[in-house]
């Protein structure tokens, strides 16, 4: 019993339960009617007040064996306290919504997880929600999340303009994540891909390379991405020859049929810039099944910094995207507007993570 | 507009809107009054069940001209659909809550991915939580997923004897997932783990290796972890010497420390088996540091055929555990528990895939 204590007593992460009053509020007769705390009370014998008290944790408040037969109330009539109600009374779920295109992604993984633990500690809890990439399922994310009244949408769409009407209209907050550029009317955030492009390809010719093709995801939501931007960019202004885009989707599997690609070509390059970890991994895997040494016979340098480019073979040199402050700015930008600036569009910066892909270090 | 038409008319893939009927409910005087549909009916010159019919997306029940004159005024009012009055009504939030260590391990982002997958179809949306490995995370999560109403809970819980007591003190169904064994008392779902060692050991005894050690990660919820029995009794059986047992975390850092052991041994083995993807990437990475060649040297085998293993250098063959089935299942038993049989625990069988790490296709 000591240990069930202990746990009730635990603070909420997800906001302070003992704001809830008693409501005895009754519903409309349904399929399900619910059991409200006046129903716990009479049961029990006891004040509604007294049901508060033990379903809000305050037990000093009520003796041990008044909270034994509230419990037994509570279990007997299956009553739940009463998060609904609570929402009503307080117009707010202290829920917030998630779109991203694919949770599986160790970008998309990374930054969720990242999103829910800014939330939590605003006291607010994440539905997440996953679009596979397809802008059907991302408009029905969208409008079921309105539909539940979540406090705010964070989008990281598939759509170059996405519709955020339903939004608009409730008066809800939405940020969208992973933008390249500002969309008018609305609030986004992204991370300067031109620059860290730049930085990579840079660094690439501090190591003497001058053929340097780049490995493409298809990006749904602008026409030219800033990766391939900063890397053409660079590469003209550097005086050195264009290089091959080799593009294929945001996955190991894209990447892998561009590295096929890659190899098979007339003209090998010396290096190659990859706009994911994932296709970079897929890039690696194509290489290695060559004979191909990295960076010995190619260098390679990727965007994520992810774990699994960590744990890659040989070690990912890439450019980092700043998950953390990016998570907690998109979710202060929501719950408060007046503290975070009211910029429309906030661009991080990147930094670059040497390991041994680029060939700083080599491998053994 | 008929962009906007098209997506508003799209079906629910969280359940059916049209069952909201007209609420007319009021809320309480809050620091957040909420706006009701009475209020937006009113502002718009027309009938409640007017208003239904332009939230619920039935436009051909309504004249053009009114629809605009009601969206205007849910615009203006900042009136949101009543997610939580509804709930309310159907004694449903139509969501279900999840908690596990952690959505960037691949295996329980894959997990979770599927799971969303699985409730979305049956019309319900996920709350997704991590406890980070933390049993006080666990235990708050669990408390605020009950105190919201969810309608269900799934718990990859890292205690052996999770306390459901809030849960089962108001009703809501609980799954245990990724369970060694049976908890009394509870519906739990897990695989054949100690099959699925059997087999991935037989596989190696196969390829002729005698020196199979086993890179284990700490299992909170088992003394001894299904894989470590199923490893032990094969060696045994065969009449095969004893291995190492390399214990570390579930992580790639964990496989990675326990990999530098390994190698740092004075007997090595020929073959290696690790409990999860992530380890064993770890192991590949300190091989490879060593100069030593997978499988020439030293054979792997791994657990979860995540994707990520299947882009590891070599290619890992590893014990798949099947991930949408045990999801579905999951969701199934919370959700029709009737139709789903009533084991308290269900196994799943594992199968091997096989690719490079195992020696069936020599690297080249």
């Amino acid at each position: 019993m000591s240990g069930f204590r202990e746990f009730e007593r635990g603070h909420s992460t997800w906001g302070n339960l003992e704001k809830v009053g008693p409501m005895g509020m009754s519903a409309d007769p349904s399929p399900r009617p619910a059991v409200t705390r006046a129903d716990v009370a009479r049961y029990a014998g006891v004040s509604t007040a007294v049901v508060s008290y033990v379903v809000n944790d305050r037990p000093n408040k009520v003796a041990p064996a008044t909270e034994t037969r509230v419990r037994e109330a509570i279990r007997l009539l299956g009553y739940r306290p009463n998060g609904a109600a609570r929402a009503l009374k307080l117009g707010s779920t202290e829920m917030l919504g998630l779109v991203i295109p694919d949770s599986t992604n160790p970008f998309f993984a990374e930054l969720s997880h990242a999103i829910e633990d800014a939330a939590n500690e605003l006291g607010y809890a994440l539905l997440l929600t996953n679009s596979n990439g397809s802008i059907a399922t991302e408009r029905k994310h969208v409008q079921n999340l309105s539909s539940r009244r979540v406090d705010g949408l964070l989008l990281a769409s598939v759509e170059p303009h996405p519709d955020l009407g339903r939004f608009t209209e409730s008066g809800i907050p939405a940020v969208l994540l992973n933008r390249n550029e500002p969309l008018p009317g609305s609030t986004s955030i992204g991370v300067d891909l031109v620059q860290g492009a730049r930085t990579a390809v840079e660094h690439l010719i501090g190591h003497d390379h001058t053929d340097i093709d780049l490995v493409m995801g298809a990006n749904p939501v602008a026409p030219i991405d800033g990766r391939e931007k900063g890397w053409r960019h660079t590469l003209a202004e550097r005086g050195l020859p264009e290089g091959v885009v080799y593009r294929g989707e945001f996955s190991r599997r894209g990447g892998y049929d561009a590295g096929q690609r890659l190899v098979a070509s007339r003209r090998r390059p010396t290096a190659v810039l990859a706009s994911s970890d994932t296709q970079a991994v897929g890039v690696l895997r194509a290489l290695h099944e060559a004979g191909l040494h990295v960076p010995q016979d190619i260098a390679l340098v990727s965007f994520d910094a992810s774990q699994e480019s960590e744990y890659a073979w040989p070690a990912l040199t890439a450019v980092r995207q700043p998950i953390h402050e990016m998570a907690r700015a998109a979710v202060e930008k929501l719950l408060k507007p007046g503290e975070s600036g009211d910029e429309e569009h906030t661009v991080f910066p990147t930094e670059m993570l040497i390991r041994r892909s680029c060939g700083c270090t080599p491998a053994p």
